[in-house]
């Protein structure tokens, strides 16, 4: 064909690799493992390396929130074009539910909906990009950060998470990296990839340090609620008269319908500063250009929320607690395998690989991809989450599955252990 | 407090305003236009401003596609993270449902599903961008591809329609401008803001354009099918031989459900020059940090497609039919409105704005914010569609509606006549 590869816009291959540049996800490298599966292994294959338990029968949402979006879309209410900040009554629902948890009320106008917490995470880091600024972030995280701030030329800095600490912030190394262009730290809690849950005091800490750099706290809430331990779940919001905080979340999780794409950013700070701020401008001139969530699931929110009872959000902190206990102990018996804090919220887990344990695995991605080609199990490699050498275990699944897993686990490292 | 206005992330105030400038929407000019209403005007405001009907019990959508979203719900099927270019199924059928149109068949990986047509817009202008290139654009056109095109530093070049041929392609500009830069020329049709619909001829005339010049083709064609007059609608794949076409299309104009959020960009290209491009690589990989579109009305769609009967489709084009037919008729009054063409296509005809028979209306702004004021009837401005002067009219409200509505523009056009 004559405009084949002579035709002018093919000529651009390759001028400009931001796109691709834009990098790891936690899908991306899933997908690299699963390309691993043995097709002749009969067993069926135990997805621990990401979070969405939505397919097992255990995990189903509850019907309330089933009955709400049907009675949504029967009422033809919303089958128009949402105004780019959301629906009122969407917002209204939101800031009443995230109030029950502050000492201070939210209105409506802090609530920005967005399509699911991960478009929320897109739209907040484009807001957010100046030329020359940065934002700290956790390691290990969550990539989508990461990929979205090198889309839009906005540095990340990584501080620690402690692990000996149960997964705290590394203070003093956030001090060490803020410097006269940082915006903004980003704070996981309940966290994820760890499984921990911040204390009050600590994220009072990490709040007036925060206030001490004249930076705002991102607190990515999108695991809220989801606290099975002896810490409960404190919102960041909390704080927010300390310094100002931009809390993110989403229905994904606490209701377990991801594929709803839901999510939202509120600014929690009782002073309105946000408010007023060139942020809160940027992030809506944005909105007006980006994606929005479906507007019948917007107008479905506000039953879902009241309708759904806590024996719903019981069953599922109880399954999980059942998981990561199951998992906690299970690892135990997996020597090449450590994990250093017992998971208390979230879905998942970090856990330390031991390298001179194994004999012929050379890395976590080569433990992953084999793990997969023997065993039928994924799981993420750590380095996917800025952790090189851990791996990230997720414990939703059905718990015969897990079982299952655990045990097949065991059965591969017993084969690669190296022999004394 | 301490920290306000001395915070340093404040102290970005302003540094970029690349986010601000990406500028003008409908919505945008629309809510500024409804600021001027006035409360105590005891008439219902007749929007005939924007492209959504859905809110009229004579364009609710078919019961048929509301089926397909309940069933899907209750399967809970679909409560789960969708893979980045969407599922498997709602991909084959989108091939299959165009593939009826076309000469040759596509494949479900010719098929990206995205969270609505504007999304399909901003992901592929951000797909596109490269460091000094350049997209050709209709005047009138479609906001959100400048919007975009600013936003990833595209460049957009305008060829004009030709109101007097039907708004035909100017394709002696399209010439004129393309250099080696170029990419694509985007081309709308069924047109808006125009509401005509391009021949089979013309088109072939664009497409053997685009091939001289080494360009790609972006077919617009989220009104696909919506075509009421004597031209046929045809898509531009038909020609995906003469040079590759991108197509972006949606449910939402010809289902009446623009709040469900599902779009698509198609690959219409019979040799499968795209698909080994840099652009669907750029593609997928943008897809892969972006929003996706909720994954049960994905899951819906191949029930839509495949049980909604052609009665429906008839009801909606004969109903637009009527629609545009009143207002033609009833615009011809207007002395001060001139339609150059008859719509047979899409929700909404250009008009142009004759101010010298005007007596105190300075051009298309004040036009409608004075209308918005005195009639409680809105109409767009020209000049968000890229035409100063000129008026966008929908008619695709209820009837007896745009009866009442022609007849308040009909007077409010008495009113400030200049007197002879
Ligand atoms: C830390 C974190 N933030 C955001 C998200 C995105 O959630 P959503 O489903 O609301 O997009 C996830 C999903 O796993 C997550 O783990
Ligand atoms: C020309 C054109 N393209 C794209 C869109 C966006 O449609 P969707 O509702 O699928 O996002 C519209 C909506 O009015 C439009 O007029």
């Amino acid at each position: 064909m004559a405009n084949g590869s002579s035709a002018k816009w093919d000529t651009f291959q390759g001028k400009e690799e931001r796109n691709a540049a834009s990098g790891i996800t936690v899908r991306s490298v899933l997908d690299e493992i699963m390309e691993n599966l043995n097709p002749s292994d009969q067993r069926v294959v135990v997805p621990l390396g990401h979070g969405d338990p939505s397919a097992f029968p255990c995990f189903r949402t509850t019907d309330v929130a089933e009955d709400a979006i049907v009675h949504a879309v029967r009422s033809a209410k919303f089958n128009c074009y949402a105004p780019p900040v959301g629906i009122e009554p969407a917002r209204r629902s939101i800031a009443e539910h995230l109030s029950c948890d502050l000492p201070y009320k939210l209105s409506p106008d802090d609530v920005y909906l967005t399509a699911g917490a991960n478009h929320a995470i897109e739209v907040l880091i484009t807001a957010l990009a100046r030329p020359g600024a940065n934002i700290l972030a956790p390691r290990p995280g969550y990539p989508l950060y990461e990929a979205r701030a090198a889309f839009s030329n906005l540095e990340v800095r990584h501080f620690d998470l402690i692990s000996e600490k149960g997964w705290e912030v590394d203070l003093d190394s956030v001090e060490a990296l803020a410097n006269d262009k940082t915006i903004a730290m980003v704070i996981i809690n309940p966290g994820n990839p760890c499984g921990n849950i911040l204390t009050f005091n600590h994220m009072k800490k990490i709040a007036e340090t925060a206030r001490k750099l004249g930076i705002l706290v991102i607190a990515d809430e999108v695991y809220d609620h989801l606290a099975f331990g002896s810490n409960p779940f404190v919102p960041m919001g909390v704080f927010g008269s300390i310094t100002p905080v931009l809390t993110l979340g989403s229905i994904s999780k606490r209701w377990i319908v991801p594929g709803w794409r839901l999510g939202w950013i509120v600014t929690a700070d009782p002073s309105g500063i946000l408010q007023k701020s060139w942020i809160v401008e940027s992030l809506k001139s944005y909105l007006k250009i980006t994606a929005d969530p479906t507007t019948f699931v917007q107008g479905a929110l506000p039953q879902i929320i009241k309708e759904t009872t806590e024996d719903f959000f019981l069953k599922i902190t109880n399954m999980l607690r059942e998981a990561a206990d199951m998992c906690y102990d299970g690892l135990k018996e997996i020597h090449c395998i450590t994990c250093p804090h017992k998971p208390e919220g979230s879905m998942s887990t970090m856990v330390k690989l031991n390298l001179s344990f194994l004999e012929d695995i050379s890395d976590d991605m080569d433990f992953c991809i084999k793990l997969a080609k023997e065993e039928s199990v994924i799981v993420l490699p750590g380095f996917a989450v800025g952790l090189k050498n851990w791996l990230r275990i997720t414990f939703a699944v059905e718990p015969s599955m897990l079982e299952d897993a655990l045990g097949r686990i065991k059965t591969f490292y017993l084969r690669h252990a190296k022999k004394q």
